[in-house]
């Protein structure tokens, strides 16, 4: 299969709908110009991919998915506005061009952070109402999305990130922040479209190992972008990770070791997808390019 | 109807019912700190009991609003976390305390919002999960509170607000920001509550309207509340609004009009009660004892 074309039609596919989510004539329109500066940026959809690339996996319909791989990237877009504001990380460069706090200010950037994750159970409830005798599953998908970014998942993620920095790391501890700070929601996005493509117990189990390894490698992945790459690589500022004591794989296990932990993740990535045969090939071709950015 | 005995009963519920939502054993230990800080301080909790009088007048039980109630209060703590914060209204002083910025830090007062915020969807889903027959009901009030909370609501007003300051404001201003910041939850804590009871068409029409008005009267008695009662009253620091030149009712209509203003959504509001008869007096009482604090 051509990953290139797959992945170009769904992200489409995306962002059309997200652009449907937050329309240009909605009011106050400084609050819709701020979603939209994030949220319809040139991302890669990595999580909305996933989303439907799972319920493809069983067998799924996109349009039953589309909905929740919406609000993933609402949730996603949320979190790196509220992340790069000055009280957190304090970056100023996402995707290229300034932060959203350095476009809008703080305050409406905290706002258009706190919309984007309120429109994205919006988005998704609106879908449960519509899903018939689906509905079910749904609301399962919701409410595992809602679990993966909230405390136990992605801002506990965050809270214990900038907990940890300027202290020593180790790899526990990098570990507990990254399967929550990332882990988490790429795990909730494969569960969920699995679950809405009406996976079976047995195959909801495979995936679920494949969103937790998969979320893991783009972690380790992005650390080690941070420590190489030039910033025109990655659109954002690279090396901060060193200059602020983050708590990453490469700062606990060096480079050599944190790329071969990262192979070794897509290696066990892959495995969980053999069941599936042909219908999994998006998936494992996702997970080569996540770990093939950074190795 | 006593309803100092009515809103104590239903007062402790509702805070039973939140510290199961955030419990003191969350990790990381910091972040259930600074989420209940704000989400268990001493709190009126009228959004909840307003959801749960309404689930009352159309004979609906207790414990399937609850969930939803638990879900108003947390959206509302999280929304004066963050409308506290410095990059939006500044403020030092809620409830008699300290703000949560002013005690955890900036960065922790935006995560405990993203998170109080996150978990009011996950209690939500999870409460629609077990609702079995009445699913719809429980994801149509979901919704209902996923937008008035949203672009289209709460958060679209508090933009309005900010934007607002320093101009002259006119009545129609204040009323568009005061239906969504204020108004757009409390119509929604009333619906909700209708639809979670069973509520029929044409009951559903009344409370609607009896959230609408209660909202705004909410709001005026707020805005005269702030322009004349002591700090000590409130437990925030007041005569802010003027300070700020805020788009308020008594800044364009004048303590006097704004207060007949106030006296007359009251009666509007209590005639929609009528058809409910003795069912309906703990939202009756509700709404006396909301404009009654500044009347």
């Amino acid at each position: 299969m051509n990953l290139s074309v797959y992945l170009a039609r769904r992200q489409q596919r995306v962002n059309s709908f997200l652009e449907g989510c937050v329309p240009a004539t909605l009011q106050p329109e400084k609050l819709a110009h701020a979603m939209r500066y994030s949220l319809l940026s040139d991302g890669k959809r990595v999580r909305p991919i996933l989303a439907i690339a799972a319920c493809e996996a069983v067998g799924g319909q996109i349009a039953r998915v589309l909905p929740f791989a919406g609000a993933l990237e609402m949730i996603h877009a949320y979190s790196l506005i509220h992340d790069d504001l000055p009280a957190m990380d304090d970056d100023d460069l996402r995707r290229g061009r300034p932060t959203n706090h350095i476009v809008f200010g703080e305050g409406m950037a905290i706002l258009a952070g706190d919309a984007l994750l309120t429109e994205a159970f919006r988005v998704m409830g609106e879908a449960t109402a519509r899903a018939g005798g689906r509905q079910g599953a749904a609301v399962e998908a919701l409410v595992e999305i809602a679990k993966a970014a909230g405390a136990h998942g992605m801002v506990g993620g965050q809270v214990a990130d900038i907990s940890a920095e300027g202290t020593v790391p180790d790899l526990p501890m990098v570990e507990f922040i990254h399967v929550r700070k990332t882990g988490a929601l790429i795990r909730a996005a494969v569960r969920s479209g699995a679950l809405l493509g009406g996976a079976r117990p047995r195959q909801l189990q495979h995936l679920t190992r494949y969103g937790e390894l998969i979320g893991l490698a783009f972690q380790v992945a992005d650390d080690i972008l941070d420590a190489e790459a030039p910033s025109a690589f990655t659109g954002k500022n690279t090396g901060r990770d060193r200059e602020r004591q983050k708590a990453t794989f490469p700062a606990v296990l060096g480079l050599p070791a944190a790329k071969d932990h990262a192979r070794s993740l897509l290696a066990d990535a892959l495995e969980t997808l053999v069941p599936f045969g042909p219908r999994a090939e998006p998936l494992a071709e996702i997970a080569h390019f996540v770990v093939g950015r950074a190795c």
